[in-house]
């Protein structure tokens, strides 16, 4: 996989593209009251700035959004305003850090308002409520807690319209509890830095419990049973920084009574943990959190989470029971933010079948929008199109036919490369099949050597089925991001380049890293290797802390890193 | 003032004391469930560390406990057990750059159980609720929330008894509303690290509902007006630290047309802000203020908070008018811990009539406690003896009187000098007449250069009027903290000692430092000089910084610092 800007043909589109663009650019019909009538002198654009300026509107602070405001230019020809209820940027591959105290809340925090200030764009600390794709407005609604109160106060300004041109839909997904009962009361989600804060404080608290007097041991052993469900990298890393935490400073500071009846333990339905990653990184976490004692309850699944036990079912003998807990935390997947549904209901019929996100075409267009909707990180899925769609012209080009339209039934294997190579640049996913011919000739040709329509059809869908939609990582939502910036500076604003297909995103991957604790990771690194241990720690620690998306913020970590080391981490417990 | 311990001589009270004492000895008759019973072998004592060991409970985590803990040697003949529901203990002259994110909240806090399990003493995170000062036992409850909701647990470890030999009372005092109508609900408090995370928060979201679209000027002017009440030490350093977080920081990210809206104002009963110090600092700091557009409303008496104006009466006028806010805090001054109602309440009758604080003789021993009990910090006044008391016996001394008993009725000067100097053992505070013995005299004496015993009762009268309780510091309670820890070690355990009177507290006043905002501050350090400006800034950062309790909080205090400067702060709001 290359990291260059590939360029696509695909001269197909423009012309409906076009006409999409005009009805784009019509203005709102609906009186929308979406700035203040006479803005303060301090506030106006320059006129000279007004007219061919696009108004685009970014929804969220994350990642994808982040990524998105810092490397579009201030100078292209956007005025950007940023909607999101969250006022900070959160660096999420550091939340389980920052949930045992190793690294602080605030370092892996950045301001949203800092790179908006810089850009002289605009921030509401409000949440999207609704958006209207047809007239090209969002609805919004400010956290303003007087507007709700008896006070009687006129709050007009609460909820408020925004007009745009573009819409960059960032706003990441939710947490998904599959339905299980008990989840939402019995657990905590841990997503955002105040389930770092809360799970800090809610540990320390269940150490300060089992420390009183006459406690029985029944109670202090289930007060400090620590349980991870999801062994994912957010779970794998809870359980792991809990461990650190645990061993190095808890045990120092607190009765060492305690310590035999702490367990940490982390519910997986797989059968080992991160199983998203290389088998060989899977094997050795497992083994590594089994040696450590932290118990992994792999092959199950969880079936109810009471106040003080999750029940789970094994998965290859059915057998049932039930795991006691102090804490739960749930680390399980996420769901689509509630939001996108409100976005897919208002596109036309039709364009978005697949409710786990937004569909987007491959430069991140939302479908429907007629490319007045964009969408990157978790929100977003890439359609990419099936090459099963024109499985029959691309074997009939391939084929031999005669002048009565008469074609051969069954092609050779040249034949089949020349019919893959055909599709190549619209399907770019066919370059593995044509880079590994010999073998899959093998498999879906007859035994005479020659390969029916019928087998190329099973191929393609084999290779179609291959398809998979990116990750929901912070690694993909801040590259497309990226992308998306360049790609709106590229367009300079002009709204026939900003339907054009010349170009797409591709998604590099640069690696998977994760923390198991003690000093050790795990880091797969594509094309170089798999590193394990504390050399793969050292890694993870240098790359946590440059890849802090402000120097502010490098400094931060690096000093928290530093203090942890020095002075073992702060156990104190705040209640607000 | 010295800070060598004076050795007084008070033999008198030896023998009441020693009475008392047996009393003090008897084991309490209630049974209490004070242990668990049998703890852990991890837990228990060594054997030789048994018999002749005093059990000594420290209430609080403030400045008091923390010096009395740090400063008793592990060897001390001393079990300690901490009962706090507060796990950390919090540096409070740098709460106001905490509420600002000058500094970080866990810079200046660090986790109690540090010290504790340094020593091998214990920690309970509970808050006591009740003494028994005749069964020598407190009562506990833990915050343990389990325990009330409707799960239907056991909680029978809730709440427990503690048995003490002597119980170190610190647990400061609470806000005083004076009972002005509408404080407790309209206005936030300041004197904990919760306080300063929600003022920090509370600010940044009054830019944030100001910046939206479409809020009308008058409420952007409302938001933006921040009303401090009380311009002591803490109120002036909460404007001060506010003021350079707004001109400094809030104005770089937030549109500069909400700047003219934003308002910092202080209110005050005095002519000056700072009144208590130096009436050159008080002015200095007033005109400081004044220049920096932070609106002193002085000789203002407070009479309603409503949820959005302030009340005020002028002092001088009498004209009542109101000033609206955003956002309201009240640093007004301290009352009476209910905790230390209680306390009094199970002492004898008539051992406590001052209900402001726990009256404790020079030893910190609590009056009506016969010894049992100590106090440190704001909970605690030294109840100094009054020299009037003694009055004709001193003046008695001095008289020439005749063999029939017939003595003088009036004194010239020297023989003045000598009855006060007869007196200045037991009264020390009578060392100042005697230096200015001349001046005092010329105002007291008749013209005939005599002074009859009315006039020296009138002179006593004076002095002993003069007798101030110590400040609500930080700077006394750290002092009292240390000296009996000092005290306790001394006495190496034994009763006897632990009752005497051969050493008092001395109070050392090493001087008083507030910040009052563009890097400046003012400081009054007692025998040297009074320093305003730049230069008592960089002495305040300097002392700041090395008078946090631990090297680790130093380290966190200077990387902030340094922060700050480089970075900025960070002005991101958690809600959580």
């Amino acid at each position: 996989m290359t990291s260059r800007v590939a360029l696509g043909g695909a001269a197909v589109r423009t012309g409906a593209n076009a006409k999409a663009n005009a009805k784009a650019r019509a203005r709102p019909v609906r009186a929308a009251v979406s700035e203040p009538p006479a803005a303060p002198a301090s506030e106006q654009v320059p006129a000279a700035r007004g007219a061919a300026r696009k108004k685009v509107v970014v929804l969220g602070s994350g990642w994808g959004a982040i990524s998105f405001v810092k490397s579009l230019p201030a100078s292209a020809p956007y005025d950007v305003v940023l909607v999101s209820p969250r006022n900070y940027f959160l660096y999420t591959p550091l939340l389980p850090g920052a949930a045992t105290g190793a690294v602080e809340e605030r370092s892996i925090v950045e301001p949203i308002r800092r790179p908006i200030a810089e850009k002289g764009w605009k921030y509401y600390e409000a949440a999207c409520i609704d958006v209207d794709a047809g007239a090209k407005k969002i609805t919004c609604r400010a956290a303003d807690p007087e507007c709700f109160d008896d006070k009687g106060r006129d709050c007009e300004w609460h909820t408020f319209d925004v007009d745009y041109d573009y819409l960059v839909t960032a706003v990441g997904a939710v947490p998904n509890t599959f339905g299980v009962p008990g989840v939402e009361e019995n657990c905590m989600f841990f997503k955002e830095i105040v389930h770092a804060s809360r799970f800090r404080r809610e540990v320390n608290e269940r150490f300060e419990r089992a420390t009183l007097p006459d406690v029985p041991e029944s109670r202090m052993r289930e007060l400090l049973t620590f349980v991870v469900i999801g062994a994912g990298p957010t779970g794998v890393e809870l359980a792991a920084e809990l461990y650190d935490m645990v061993y190095q400073d808890v045990a120092k500071m607190y009765p060492s009574r305690l310590i035999p009846f702490v367990s940490i333990k982390i519910i997986d339905l797989q059968e080992k943990i991160l199983s998203a990653y290389d088998r060989r990184i899977a094997e050795y976490a497992t083994d590594f959190f089994q040696r450590a004692n932290i118990e992994c309850l792999l092959n199950k699944q969880v079936g109810e989470v009471k106040p003080d036990a999750v029940v789970i079912t094994d998965k290859i003998t059915g057998e049932k029971s039930e795991v006691p807990f102090g804490l739960a935390v749930w680390c399980s997947g996420i769901r689509l933010n509630p939001l996108c549904e409100k976005i897919m209901d208002s596109l036309p019929e039709g364009t978005q079948e697949n409710r786990r996100s937004l569909a987007c075409d491959k430069n991140l267009r939302v479908n429907g929008s007629n490319g007045s909707i964009f969408a990157v990180g978790d929100c977003a899925t890439i359609v990419r199109p099936r090459s099963m769609s024109k499985a029959m012209e691309l074997y009939k080009s391939a084929a031999k036919c005669d002048d009565a339209g008469e074609c051969e039934i069954d092609l050779d294997k040249d034949q089949i490369k020349a019919a893959l190579n055909k599709g190549v640049e619209e399907f770019p996913h066919l370059e593995e099949v044509v880079n590994n011919i010999d073998d899959k000739f093998a498999v879906f040709a007859q035994a005479n050597g020659r390969c029916t329509f019928d087998g190329f059809s099973k191929m393609l869908t084999e290779v179609d089925n291959g398809l998979r939609a990116l990750p929901a990582t912070a690694q993909v939502a801040k590259q497309e991001g990226e992308y998306l910036a360049a790609f709106f500076a590229q367009c300079d604003g002009d709204a026939t380049k900003l339907m054009g297909d010349e170009t797409k995103f591709e998604y590099n991957h640069k690696g998977s890293l994760a923390y198991i604790g003690k000093d050790a990771a795990v880091a797969d690194i594509p094309g170089f290797t798999i590193v394990k241990g504390i050399a793969a720690g050292i890694i993870w620690k240098s790359f946590e802390t440059i890849s802090q998306v402000s120097v502010r913020n490098i400094f931060l970590v690096a000093s928290d890193m530093i203090r942890t080391k020095l002075f073992g981490r702060d156990i104190s417990r705040f209640i607000d």
